[in-house]
C-alpha cells in the first residue's frame, strides 16, 4: 500500500482529497462508503465517522481523524490552503462547500484511477482467481442447470448459487441473462421471460476476490439455431479473435476497438455492434482503460480490460462474447480460460 | 409518472437535467446507469446511449434521444440556454463539461430526492411487501439456520438465500452479520470469524422489490448472555419504542433522535450510540429523510424512515433494532412486524 502512496506523490503538486472511496480502499486498505484520504507530502490522514472509526484504527502509515457524519462538511472548516481534489468524483455541491470553507481547491481528474489502470502482482493474482472461479461457474452452468421452461430471472439464481459454491464473496454486478429478444438489449436485466427451445441466451456475469472484479460472457444456444444466428454467432468470435490478437501495449483503446469494429461491419451485420469492445476491470467493473470508438486512452503492461465484441438484432437476439485479459508488452494474458465454440444447453 | 413529472415541474423555475439515474427511473420508470432527462414546461427528453435504447423506446410520455456513450458531452454540444442541474449528484467535471459548452447552468440541490421522500400508495405497497419479505426471512434465520460454529459468512449466504426463497428480488445492500466484537462497529462486513456461544450477533439485511428496499436489523442471542450484555439489549429496546412512540409528521428529525438518544444518554451505556436514529428509505436505502445529530429535515405524511438505535461497546459487541415504519399525521405505521424479545438462535 504504502508502494502505492509513492506512486501517487509522484503525480502530485499539492495534496491531495481523495473522496471516491473506492481509491481510497485502493491507497490504503480500508473500506467504507464514508471517508475522505487526504495525502500530503509528509504524512497522510484518514477522516471517518464514528461507524467506521474501529475499522480505521487498524489502518498502518495513516493518522486517523474521527469526523461527524459529513466529513466534508468537517473539513471545510478544518483544513485550509491549496489542495488538490477529485473533480471527476467530487460533486458540484462538495466542492462549493470545501470553497467557501476557505480552501483553495485544484480540480484533477482520474489521477488516482489511471494508477489504478495499471495493476501490480497481488491484483492480478487476485482478478486470476476471480476469473478461474467465474470459468469454473460457466462450466457448470452448461452442464447442469436447466434453461428450457425455465425464467431468465430462475437462471441468474442459478448463477448466484454457483458463484457462493465456487467461492466468489459476492457478485461483481447483477447477473444479465438475455434469451432470445431480451438479449438484443446489450444491459438487459433478467426478467420472467420463459426461455423457449432455439433460443441465443447472453449469459453476462462475475463475482468479486477481495474487491476485485471478474467479468465474463457466453452466449448458449437452446437447441439448434437458425443460420443467420449461426452467422452472426461466427462473426463475433471472429471479431473477438481479431480483438485479442491485435491487444498489446502501446495499442491506442480506439484502435482495439476498430479491429473487432472492422470485422463486425465488413460482415451482413454491420453496425449491430452498439458499444465499446471493452473497459478497464478492477475493483471497479468498469474502470480505465477503455476501448471504444470515444476514447484516447493507450493500453499500458498490466491492464486489466475485458474484450467484449457483439452483434444485436433489434427484439430477436444478442450475441457477446466477453474475455478478461491482462495487456503485456507482447501481447496479453488471457485470464478466461472457456472455450468459444457455441455451447448448447437444455 | 405523469403525476411525478407534474409535481417536479411545480418545483421548477427553469429545465432541470435530471442526470441521477435514481431519480431518472424515479420520474419515468426507466433504468439505466447511463441516462440523462430533461424537464422542460411542454415536453420530456430521455437521453441515453445504443445499449439502453430499446428499452428507453418502451417509455411512455418522453421524446427518446440516442446519444454517444458520453451523454452530457454530447449535450454540452448541442443544449443551450438556462437550465438547472443536480449539484448534489453532478460531478465538478461534468458541471464545468455543461458549462463551457455555453449552458447557463443553476445549482440546484436535491429537489428530486425531496419529491423522492413522500411516497405514494404504489409505493408503499412495493415497501410494505418488501418488508414483510424480510419478516420472513428473519423468522426463519432464526428457526433454520445454525449460528454456532460457523463464520458470519456463512450466514450471511443463508440471507441470500432466504430473501430469493421468500421472493425478494435482491439483496438492498450486502447483509451484515457482525458476531461479539464483529457487531461493535456498527457497518462492518460479514467476515471469517467463527461464531461462538453466548454471543451477540448483529444482523442487518433487506431485500428489494422493483427497486424499493427493506432494511431491518435484529439482535440474536447464540444461547445466554451476561448481565451488562442483557442490559445494554433493553436500554435500546427502550430508545427504540421510545422513538418509535414519537415519531409523527411535523417532527424535527433532530428531536425524533434525540428523544431515543437520551435513553441511551442516561443510561450507563451514555455516548455508545454513535450513528444516527435513521434514515428515510426507498428506490435507496440512504435516501431523505434523516433522523441524526446533523439534520435539518423535518418529517411528513409519506415519509418511509428507518428507526435504528444501537449500542456498541469497543471491541466488545453491538446491539441494533431496526424497523422500518411509514411517517402518519399522527403516528406511524410500522412495515416490520417482528417482535423485540431477544431471540436464542443455535
Amino acid at each position: 500500500m504504502t508502494d502505492r502512496i509513492a506512486r501517487l506523490r509522484e503525480q502530485l503538486e499539492e495534496p491531495l482529497l481523495v473522496t471516491n472511496p473506492t481509491n481510497v480502499a485502493y491507497l490504503v486498505g480500508f473500506n467504507s462508503s464514508n471517508t475522505v484520504l487526504l495525502v500530503e507530502e509528509e504524512r497522510v490522514r484518514l477522516f471517518t465517522d464514528f461507524r467506521y472509526i474501529q475499522a480505521a484504527r487498524a489502518v498502518a502509515g495513516v493518522e486517523v481523524v474521527q469526523t461527524r457524519r459529513a466529513v466534508l462538511g468537517e473539513l471545510a472548516e478544518t483544513l485550509s490552503g491549496r489542495i488538490a481534489c477529485e473533480s471527476s468524483h467530487l460533486t458540484y455541491d462538495l466542492f462549493q462547500t470545501l470553497e467557501r470553507g476557505g480552501l483553495d481547491l485544484v480540480p484533477r481528474s482520474a489521477v488516482v484511477e489511471r494508477l489504478r489502470a495499471v495493476k501490480d502482482e497481488t491484483e492480478l493474482a487476485t482478478i486470476r482467481r476471480a476469473c478461474a472461479i467465474t470459468d469454473r461457474v460457466f462450466e457448470r452452468l452448461a452442464a447442469e442447470v436447466p434453461f428450457i421452461g425455465r425464467t431468465e430471472r430462475d437462471v441468474s439464481w442459478d448463477l448466484t448459487r454457483l458463484f457462493h459454491e465456487e467461492g466468489g464473496e459476492g457478485l461483481a454486478f447483477e447477473s444479465i441473462v438475455g434469451a432470445g429478444p431480451t438479449g438484443s438489449r446489450p444491459h438487459a436485466r433478467a426478467g420472467d421471460r420463459t426461455i423457449g427451445v432455439g433460443e441465443l441466451v447472453v449469459i453476462d456475469a462475475g463475482c468479486t476476490i477481495d474487491g476485485y472484479a471478474s467479468d465474463c460472457t457466453r452466449t448458449f444456444a437452446t437447441g439448434p439455431i437458425d443460420g443467420e444466428a449461426a452467422a452472426a454467432y461466427g462473426v463475433v468470435r471472429a471479431a473477438h479473435a481479431a480483438a485479442l490478437g491485435a491487444i498489446r501495449a502501446g495499442l491506442p483503446g480506439l484502435e482495439a476497438d476498430a479491429v473487432a469494429r472492422r470485422v463486425v461491419d465488413d460482415s451482413p451485420f454491420a453496425g449491430m455492434f452498439g458499444h465499446g469492445l471493452g473497459h478497464g476491470l478492477g475493483l471497479d467493473v468498469h474502470e480505465l482503460p477503455r476501448m471504444s470508438t470515444e476514447t484516447s486512452d493507450v493500453l499500458e503492461p498490466g491492464n486489466v480490460v475485458t474484450v467484449e465484441p457483439g452483434v444485436y438484432l433489434d427484439g430477436r437476439f444478442g450475441i457477446r462474447i466477453e474475455d478478461d485479459v491482462v495487456v503485456t508488452r507482447d501481447g496479453i494474458e488471457n485470464l478466461t480460460g472457456l472455450g468459444k465454440d457455441l455451447v448448447e444447453v437444455g
